[in-house]
C-alpha cells in the first residue's frame, strides 16, 4: 500500500508556516508498515490540486490531503476531490445541524460560508469531526482512495487515528500486506559520515546479501542509513519490516547491538543517544546515575552549554549553575584564573576549576576559544580549549580546532565540551 | 518563472527530520519573485527520483533540488540529475583536489566514497562548495534547469543566495520578467497577530484601493502580509513590486514609515527590529551608542539569554559576562541574593544589582522564574520575574506570565528580558 501526501495551502509554499503534518504522517504510516515513497505540496488553486491530485494517483494506491477543508473561499479541497472523482457536491444536512449547532452552543453567530463544510462527494463517506467543524472524508476511486483531513495538526493527528489507520488496515489486509516498519535512530558525535559508513560497510553487506542464512534474516528487511545533522552529529538509523511488533523490535535489537559493536571496535565510544536523546540529556543520566553535581565557565560558548542543560528536565538534581566568562576581569575577577593569555589551555583548566569552587559542584567545566571572525591573542578562529576538573584526579584538558563561522564554532564547541564530560564519566568509571 | 522544490530523503518521508529547507527556500523564492506551485518530496531512490523530477520538469520551469549529494551509496541525486539530462557523470579533478585538502587539513583519513561528491553530470556547471565538500550544481535541460544544493540547512542557504538566487534571475531578466520584487519584514515583540493587523487595517485599505490616485502606487504593487514567528515574535512583511530595484526600494521605505507610524500610535514602540536584525542585535545597538557595558544572571533562562548576547559581532565591546544562578545556593553566593524565595520580584532585583557588582557592568539583567512542569515554591509554570539595574535610577521590575512549556517559558522569557532592556535604554533616554 502507498500513500502519498499532498498538503494544500499556499502558505506552505511561501514558507510561512512549516508542513510538520506531513512529517507527523509520514512518521506514522511508517509505523503502520505503509509505504509513502512521495509527498507534495501545492497551494490553494483549483486545476492545481487536482493536477496534484492526478499526479498522486498515477504513482501510488491511495492519497492523504491535509488542509483546505475550512471554511473560506480558498478552502477548495472538496471541489477538487469531486472533480478528480467526476462526481457532484452535495450538501449532507446532518453536517449542517452539527455545524449550527457547533456555533449556537458557543453563542457565536455563523457565516453562511461555514456550511461549505457540509458539501461532500457523491460516493464518500464521512470521518466525523470531534474538535472543530470540518469533518473529514473517504473517498474511493476505484480501487485506490482520497483521505481528506483538516491541516489543523491536532484535529489531523485525531481523524487519522480513528478514521483513516483503521481503514487502511482493513485495505492492507485486503491486499495481503500486513507488515509492520519500525526503526531506531543511533546518535552519534565525533566521526564523519564517510567514517561511519566505513566502519559499517560490513553489516550493511551482510545485510544486502541475497543469502537469507548468512544472518537468518530475509534480505532487505533490515536498513542502514546515516543522517549528517550538523551539530547535532551523524544518526545511523536502522529500519525493519516484519510481520509483527515484536518481530521488528527483536530485529532492531539485534541490529543494534551489531552496530554499536561494529562502531565501538573501529570508531570507539561515540554513540551517545538512542532517536531524541540529545548530548545533554546523556551527560544527564551520566552525571544522575553518580549523583555528582556540574558547574560550567564559558567564555567562548557564552551560556550555550548552560541552557542546553537547564533543558533536561530534571536539571536542578545535577546542575548548579555558571559563570558565562566574556570579559577577561571576569574569569579573572569570578573564576580565579591567573592573569595572563585567557585563550589557553591553563585559562581552560583554571576555569574548570575556578567554577567547581564558585558553584560548589563536584565537577567542573571550562571552555574558552576563539569563534571568530578574527585571531584573539594571536590565536586563530575555532582554536578552542576545554577544561575539565573531576574530583581527585589531575584536571584534563582538550584542544580543538572547530570548522565554521561564529555560531557553529560555538555549537561544535558546546556539543565537544559535553561529549568530553560524558566519555571521560564512563571511561574513568566514575 | 516557476520553480519547484524537490526534497530528497527518505529520512523526510518516514518524518524524521522535518523539511524545513522547502518552507526556507519556499519564502526566498517569493521575496524574489519566483512562484512555486509545488513541492515534492522523495526517498532515496533512483526510479522515483528521475520520476519527481520529470514530474516536475513537466509542470514547473525549473527545479531546486536539495540533499542526496553527500557521500554515502544512497546519495544518488547526481545520478539521477545526470539520468533525466540523458548524459554521463564525469569526476571533476578540481573537486577531487578541494576534497582530498579538506580532508588532509583536518588530519582526517578520507573514504574512497566521497570522491563521489566530484561527480558532475555532462554540461553542468558548479556552484563551489565554502563549508562541506559537496559543491552545488546548475544542470540545463533546454530552456528549464535543475539547480542541486546540499540537505544540510546552512550549507543549502548559503549555496541558494551566493549560486542560486544570481542564475535566476539571470534567467528571469532574459523571460522578461524584470519586474523586481524586493521586501522588507518590521519585527515586533508585544503584540498579537490580530492586534497588528487591525493596527495596520486602514494601510491595507489604502494599498487595496484600486483608485491610484489615493496614494500614487498603483493597486496591488505594495502588499502587507503577518507572520507569526513565535519566540521571535510577529513579522510584518512589505513586499512592493516594481520596474527598477530603486524605484521598489523607494515604495518600500514609504510604506515603512507609514507602517511604523500606524503600529506606533495603536501598540507602541514594538517593532524592534528590520528583515535579520534579532532582539540581541536590536539591544546591542542600544548600549554600543551608549558606551555602556551589560551583565545578566540567569536563573530560568540558564544562559540563554547570555548565548543569544555573544552571537553579536563585536559583543565583547558591551559584554562582559553574566551568571548562571540555577541552583538557590549560587544565587546567594555569587549575586548576593537575600535567602528566602528565589521565584520573586525581590530576587530578580537583587540577581540584576548583583551581577553588576560581580561583572562589573554598567546594566545589570536579572531573570527568574518557572519553567514547569512543576511548580516551584508555590509558584505556577510561566511565572517569570526580571530585574533591570541601571546607574542612576532605581531597579526596574517586571512580571511576566508566559504560556507553553519549558522550552517556549525560557525562550518568551529571554527575548521578553531583552524587550525591556531595549525599551528601558530607549524610553529612559541613557
Amino acid at each position: 500500500m502507498r500513500i502519498e501526501i499532498v498538503a494544500v495551502g499556499t502558505e506552505l509554499l511561501l514558507g510561512q508556516i512549516a508542513d510538520t503534518n506531513s512529517a507527523w504522517l509520514g512518521d506514522r504510516l511508517a509505523s503502520a508498515g505503509v509505504t509513502s515513497h512521495f509527498h507534495q505540496a501545492v497551494g490553494d488553486n483549483h486545476e492545481r490540486i487536482t493536477l496534484a491530485f492526478r499526479t498522486a494517483l498515477a504513482r501510488s494506491d491511495g492519497i492523504i490531503v491535509c488542509g483546505g477543508l475550512g471554511p473560506t473561499q480558498d478552502d477548495i479541497t472538496r471541489e477538487a476531490i469531486a472533480d478528480v472523482m467526476g462526481v457532484e457536491l452535495v450538501r449532507d444536512q446532518s453536517i449542517v445541524d452539527l455545524i449550527t449547532e457547533f456555533f449556537g452552543s458557543r453563542g457565536r453567530t455563523m457565516s453562511a460560508n461555514n456550511l461549505r463544510q457540509a458539501d461532500v462527494p457523491v460516493g464518500a463517506t464521512l470521518i466525523p469531526q470531534v474538535m472543530g467543524t470540518a469533518p473529514g472524508l473517504i473517498c474511493p476511486l476505484g480501487h485506490k482512495v482520497i483521505y481528506a483531513v483538516p491541516g489543523v495538526p491536532h484535529e489531523m493527528a485525531e481523524m487519522f487515528d480513528r478514521g483513516i489507520l483503521p481503514d487502511l488496515r482493513e485495505r492492507m489486509a485486503e491486499a495481503g500486506e500486513e507488515a509492520v516498519i519500525v526503526s531506531r535512530v543511533l546518535r552519534t558525535w565525533g566521526a564523519s559520515e564517510s567514517g561511519l559508513a566505513e566502519a559499517l560497510q560490513g553489516r550493511i553487506d551482510v545485510l544486502d546479501a541475497d543469502d537469507d542464512d548468512a544472518d537468518g534474516v530475509p534480505a532487505g528487511s533490515v536498513t542502514l542509513a546515516f543522517l549528517a545533522s550538523g551539530i547535532e552529529g551523524i544518526k545511523v538509523r536502522i529500519t525493519a519490516r516484519a510481520a509483527t511488533l515484536a518481530e521488528g523490535t527483536a530485529l532492531l535489537d539485534r541490529e543494534e547491538k551489531a552496530v554499536r559493536e561494529a562502531i565501538e571496535i573501529q570508531l570507539g565510544d561515540i554513540v551517545f543517544g538512542i532517536d531524541d536523546e540529545s548530548m545533554e540529556v546523556a551527560v544527564a543520566a551520566e552525571l544522575r546515575a553518580r549523583g555528582i553535581t556540574l558547574g560550567v565557565a564559558e567564555s567562548l560558548t557564552g551560556g550555550l552549554i548552560a541552557s542546553r542543560l537547564v533543558n533536561v528536565p530534571g536539571a536542578s538534581a545535577w546542575f548548579r549553575g555558571g559563570v558565562v566568562a566574556y570579559h577577561e576581569q571576569v574569569k579573572f575577577d569570578l573564576l580565579g584564573v591567573p592573569v595572563g593569555p585567557v585563550v589557553s589551555e591553563a585559562a581552560a583548566v583554571a576555569m574548570a576549576e575556578g567554577v567547581c569552587r564558585a558553584t560548589g559542584s563536584d565537577v567542573g567545566l571550562g571552555i574558552t576559544g576563539v569563534a571568530g571572525p578574527e585571531d584573539q591573542e594571536g590565536v586563530a578562529p575555532g582554536s578552542v580549549f576545554v577544561g575539565l576538573a573531576l574530583p581527585g584526579v589531575a584536571t584534563l584538558t582538550s584542544e580543538l580546532h572547530l570548522p565554521g563561522d561564529r555560531e557553529r564554532v560555538r555549537q561544535y564547541g558546546a556539543i565537544s565540551a559535553l561529549d568530553l564530560l560524558r566519555r571521560a564519566l564512563i571511561e574513568l568509571e566514575f
